[in-house]
């Protein structure tokens, strides 16, 4: 199987390396700034182009790995063949290359990727679907061998993965950083929150985090809340501190219900 | 150094199993209720009571670990030795012991507890402090014998990582809560975003979080933002969805400024 690799950023990166690992044939890279075009081509030693012209049209497969406004730009300005084409975004639907070609799909790994963070595909969900039955087993198949836990999805219930993951990953993110401005207001190390931060993520992958849940707002206690509250100077921070434990207590509910 | 717990909660238990690990001698546990006195004196092999008054009044350390408000009426109706009196509270000052002990102070580790999952404390971090320069040393040792990772800390300090942990571990969990609600909507398992929370967790252990952040909003893909918001029918997620990715918009202004 002859595979286009189109992007070359953390996605792309990752997922080349996975592939090329599991012993595909990617066979071109494409992307739109030399840079990044050439450190990822040497990384998986093939050839690459910056010309979208220049995609071979007789690949098995090609895989759109880029920001989600620059997949319709790619394709209102490149030429097909008879290959399938995937796109690996959470958010965009599969329908977006109805227009262009027969054979289309997408392949979502639901993971948070880095170009310098090499990471293994072996348990990283991976959602897929195409347009037909035999392409939908095709990148079953494609997906099983990159990871040992994927699913079938539509693109409404992707875009619920990818929903999911902003919470999850980018949020979750977000509160470390909130974390380590309160922290170094008394030039407390951020290093100290790291155990912390580890075993919360850790505590969840065989409880249900609803379970896990601790703090003053799960036990209702007002008055470190309102402490907290006093300490926050900065707005942002406050309203974040009120809006959060205002749904952790709404969770308290519907438990109790 | 003969050690009296007060309490058995998920602190207490975590740090008398800890303290009983390094070979300290806990000599009585006392707890309100008997069923969770009588389950963690088992587990450490020791006395326990359910009378305050029976407290033993010669031990060389004593250590609240009980609910904040608990300590205030605790310290109202017990009698005191010339030991030294310690509490493990994030948000309690020091003070709190002034006019019932001459000698007291804190030991407050930074991490969340469970009774039922065992945890090691050599990497935890301890922050400490007493009243005296004698005391203060003598937490010094007790810290570092529990943990490699120690600091002095005054009751303001200490209650900055103590709101920092409500971020990064209560708000982050909260996070993966809200995330697992999104991905049952469309029947997905919650166990799908594991893999996910764990390297975001991980990522940030040698990388700043501010530096880790990716996401719609970072890149200011207000589109996708407006797609997840509207997907969004519950009013309380809409709400953490607009104001939390506000906030990182505000992460990348203060980096640009």
């Amino acid at each position: 199987m002859k595979v286009v690799l189109i992007g070359a950023g953390n996605v792309a990166t990752q997922l080349g390396i996975a592939l090329y690992l599991k012993g595909f044939s990617i066979v071109q890279l494409y992307s739109r700034t030399k840079d990044s075009a050439s450190t990822l081509a040497n990384r998986l030693q093939i050839p690459f182009t910056t010309d979208i012209k220049e995609i071979i049209p007789d690949a098995d497969l090609y895989i759109f790995s880029v920001k989600d406004d620059a997949i319709q730009s790619l394709l209102e300005s490149m030429s097909f063949g008879a290959g399938l084409y995937v796109h690996t975004a959470g958010s965009v639907p599969m329908s977006i290359f109805k227009n262009y070609v027969s054979r289309y799909g997408v392949l979502y790994p639901l993971q948070t990727f880095s170009k310098n963070r090499n990471i293994s595909f072996d348990h990283i969900p991976v959602l897929y679907e195409a347009n037909t039955e035999k392409d939908t087993e095709n990148l079953r198949l494609l997906a099983s061998s990159l990871s040992d836990t994927i699913l079938q999805v539509d693109s409404e219930a992707r875009k619920n993965a990818h929903l999911a993951a902003v919470f999850a990953c980018n949020f979750a993110n977000h509160m470390y950083t909130l974390a380590s401005e309160v922290l170094g207001e008394k030039k407390i190390p951020r290093e100290f929150l790291l155990p912390l931060i580890k075993e919360t993520a850790e505590k969840i992958q065989n409880l249900h985090p609803r379970d896990a849940q601790t703090g003053p707002a799960i036990r209702h206690d007002l008055q470190t809340m309102q402490k907290h509250m006093a300490m926050l100077s900065d707005e942002n921070k406050r309203q974040i501190y009120e809006i959060v434990s205002k749904s952790i207590l709404g969770e308290v509910k519907k438990i109790k219900n």
